[in-house]
């Protein structure tokens, strides 16, 4: 994705965005919960782009904390501009690679991890960067709690066939299976139709949206 | 699908294509590789309709013998018919409802399951009829050999959401997902390019074909 880097981006968000955005390097696992300042349970989303669909489930689901990581840093700049206007609570926002997400959060900290639109990495030989690529799931499994729940959304039906395999050579419980998620009747109030950036695009050229739940 | 029934078409099935079509009343579980007279690995078809897909097969693989078996048996009239004249000696048909398939043949006796556009059943309440259920995805594992393979085809994406799930739900291992099997560049040689009956017509209306392959 493109992106215009703001002048000072990261002054501005260490400074005027403080309490939104956590520097990585300030992450202390297992202490997401003070920083919230409650026990709600956490949800992240890994490569959360601007935020725009979790910035909207903080508006649905107040009893729940939701944390945005986007390796990006100035991607974020404009989904903290946004929370400051709603006065959001229970949102985070912070920046590293997905590579190093089991050390960023204590075993059972998070509650379920949501991946949107994932970088689909085409190529054989990148498999491994993929986001669903079993690697990253046993990562995923070991900061999540007894439900393990993952949530997984995707234009690109080769990224969604290579996460089935994965999800199931890994041991997850693949719980629901949407092929073509816009085509079927829609229950608004359901979180599962609230757009991404990306869904919205992919939708307004007609393309089907692929969607998968699964216990890991 | 529609038939039309042929006069005595079962006299004729009994006399005619006496060694092609074992009259499920006659079937012994443990005897099907005495039928071939040999010990070749032994592949089935549920719901096999016209017996197409089963018929090439047969003809490109001579080393393993192949089994259709469709519930409507005037289906299988025509099926015979080609086979008489291919003169295949690998492949036979019968008639019997896939609820007693766990009764027709012996533990460890089939080394592999296809179905290909089974009946969806779109209503929930019919769900359990739906030939990949969790109750006869146990009723294959019991008959498959220990490579318990199972290839699943369809057109239709609520019977491939569901057969997911219930595959996940059965702990079997997804080893293969293809959402559009024809939109793919395609090698000729690969057996699952060969287009079945339901295939070709929804082929030619240009609806995606999805495909599963797993371990049960």
């Amino acid at each position: 994705m493109r992106y215009r880097k703001s002048k000072n981006y990261k002054e501005k968000m260490l400074g005027f965005y403080d309490s939104l955005f956590v520097d990585s390097e300030k992450i202390k696992p297992g202490n997401w919960n003070n920083l919230f300042k409650n026990n709600n349970p956490i949800m992240i989303e890994v490569g959360c782009g601007k935020g725009g669909f979790l910035i909207e489930l903080a508006k649905r689901n107040q009893n729940i904390n939701y944390i945005g990581i986007e390796k990006v840093e100035p991607l974020v700049l404009e989904a903290l501009d946004e929370i400051k206007r709603e006065g959001l609570q229970n949102i985070l926002f912070t920046s590293f690679d997905a590579n190093h997400i089991d050390s960023q959060f204590e075993k059972n900290e998070i509650s379920r991890v949501y991946l949107n639109f994932s970088d689909p990495w085409p190529k054989k030989r990148h498999s491994k960067r993929r986001l669903t690529s079993i690697n990253f799931l046993k990562k995923y499994r070991e900061i999540l709690d007894s439900e393990k729940e993952i949530i997984f959304k995707s234009d690109n039906s080769g990224l969604f066939e290579f996460t089935l395999t994965e999800l199931s050579a890994a041991k997850a419980l693949i719980t629901s299976v949407d092929i073509n998620l816009h085509s079927k009747e829609k229950d608004e109030k359901d979180e599962k139709y609230i757009l991404t950036e990306y869904e919205k695009r992919f939708l307004a050229q007609g393309m089907p949206i692929y969607r998968v739940t699964a216990h890991l």
